[in-house]
């Protein structure tokens, strides 16, 4: 089937630009000589994180532990879960690190360690743990320069219950960077954040740490991974228009596209309406340069040339476009280049994989938490 | 089992505060004599739909075709599909039309019609047809002020392919109100809007259309429906942040909410991360006045009382609090009231019903398109 005859909305996902971005992002891992174990939280599925590791079953990250236990069953069988585990999800992760070689878990706070400890005097539980490092995003991890940090890091580093791996960065505030200068910044921050603290704890005694890293931006722009022994990159399977916008990526290695059809033609106010609305692109504006330029994503030409429109409101199932050019009639079918990927991928239950124009196969990711 | 020992996120539909919700806007209909055709899209279940209607099946709106496949699977048989139908999904309209009662339809240009009549010389479909008039909004629909509106409504009275049913408006821009007064201006304007249409076409001898309106804002601050035939509110089952801060309903009739974990505590920063990020509550941020009080929902006690904390920030999977107030330890249960429940719900598979503390039900909504 040609995907012009696919149903609308239609999230599609240009098989030969996942494989360029999968390729090149583990042959830069190779060449860095640093363990590869990306995230699959944008894609959530089976396909793309064998392509991933060349077609291979390899380490892997992931963000809830529903798409752990989705990989589990797909034969991965060394998984990190990068978000702070609820103390509730423990019994959970237990059980399924049970099964696998490897399931390392994220903590950040004394509280998950007692929940843990607690646990192991319960029923003998033990864990595979990282210790998140706030390397300047200011959303989870501890601050590498207090005290208290360090006084943590001694304590899982002596506890029965914690199997102590390793260290777990992740630049979040690349996204907020504006230009590559800014990125490759932040690339150099979130590595010494993390090998400042570990050589600290080497200096205590406190050995064998893998120092882990990544986020798409800083993975995108550094020539090779230096100072770190895992980088975990996710987004750049997929990028989007943000990761354009920002430098990481150009325009022709991105590789999804939420296939749209014009259903209100309004020329007297300059006006579209699109069937792709909230529940298919995500309400993500991105980044401020973006929604100035597009808004809520990047309206395309079958071809993926960039139109003059800006998809200026999404309500529900409706996308609001303003033309600066012609106004396309009712029937047109337009492809819209998401801002988030990771978002807009989460709004389908299944994505229409295409090989030129020709719709060759249909991935399921995976769901919920 | 108790709703606080699910894992989190989940989302949380009180039966009591919907059946209120229900039976509210059901009375308002009757004794306004109007007919009701609740809007389903908001929680897009079988079990929400039967209480829109007393426990029984009756009229309703949809905004997918997905959704009135869902429906009719469990017998409703009179549905109105509330948004422009695209070209291409004429032949589904048609097939599943032919299984109903009723689908109604709506268009609103000439290019539309058009590939009605096609269809019909092809293989003799026939479509019930909504006119959509713009009431202000300026997102889909006629402007009844304009000629040529007149026109596509005179073509489609005389058309074989068309049922023309009658006219359909919906006063989204409700939405932008700040206070009632504004609402119930919009909700003058509104039925005004399609009225003066209808008196022009009734002139011009098309006569016996329905008059639709509905929007939850404008149909929940006036105390009874007049001048129009039928109502399609459907927000007004669950509201939301949004809808208490416009006017629409008071906050304990919010009958949704997303159970969640603080997993991250930062009381140096003033700081937390809950496991409700992008994925669980979407990133609608709301009105401005929402957006400078809440943020991205209101982060509630477990008995939903307010807390002097601001959604700031949502990733994928971790929602950033700042606190004005204690920073709550890892491991604390939350409720966060959505900014807007319509998006809220469709980011979860399954809700969890509950009964006071007790989970009671599970429902499973309609997905995709």
């Amino acid at each position: 089937m040609n995907y012009t005859d696919l149903p609308t909305p239609a999230f599609l996902v240009d098989r030969s630009r996942v494989q360029q971005n999968c390729d090149r992002m583990r042959a830069k891992a190779q060449r860095s000589n640093v363990a590869f174990r990306p995230h699959v939280k944008t894609h959530k599925t089976v396909e793309i994180a064998k392509m991933q590791h060349g077609g291979a079953i390899g380490p892997v990250t992931v963000s809830t532990i529903a798409e752990a236990e989705f990989l589990a069953s797909a034969g991965f069988s060394d998984i990190t879960y990068a978000v702070p585990i609820a103390p509730q999800h423990l019994g959970r992760a237990a059980e399924l690190g049970a099964r696998l070689d490897r399931l390392n878990v994220l903590i950040d706070s004394e509280t998950a360690l007692d929940a843990m400890e607690a646990r192991h005097l319960a029923d003998g539980a033990t864990f595979d743990v990282f210790l998140k490092i706030d390397c300047g995003y200011h959303r989870a991890g501890v601050d590498p320069k207090r005290t208290e940090s360090f006084a943590l890091a001694r304590r899982m580093a002596a506890s029965c219950a914690v199997r102590f791996r390793g260290l777990l960065t992740h630049a979040g505030h690349s996204y907020n960077a504006t230009n590559i200068d800014d990125v490759i910044r932040i690339a150099a921050e979130e590595v010494s954040a993390v090998s400042g603290f570990w050589r600290k704890l080497e200096l205590g005694g406190i050995t064998g740490l893998i120092r882990s890293v990544g986020s798409t931006p800083t993975a995108s722009v550094v020539e090779r991974f230096d100072g770190c022994d895992e980088v975990r990159p996710g987004n750049y399977v997929f990028y989007d228009a943000f990761q354009q916008a920002m430098g990481s990526c150009r325009s022709d290695e991105v590789a999804v596209s939420v296939l749209a059809t014009v259903i209100g033609s309004y020329p007297e106010r300059k006006q579209a309406i699109v069937d792709a609305g909230a529940l298919a692109l995500s309400k993500d504006a991105g980044a401020i340069q973006l929604d100035a330029r597009c808004g809520y994503g990047t309206v395309c030409s079958l071809d993926l040339e960039p139109l003059p429109m800006r998809l200026v409101a999404l309500s529900q199932e409706h996308g609001k476009v303003e033309c600066t050019g012609a106004v396309p009639p009712v029937g047109t079918r337009l492809r819209i280049m998401p801002n988030h990927s990771c978002l807009t991928a989460a709004m389908f239950d299944r994505y229409h994989v295409i090989d030129g124009d020709e719709v060759t196969d249909e991935w399921r990711p995976a769901r919920g938490w």
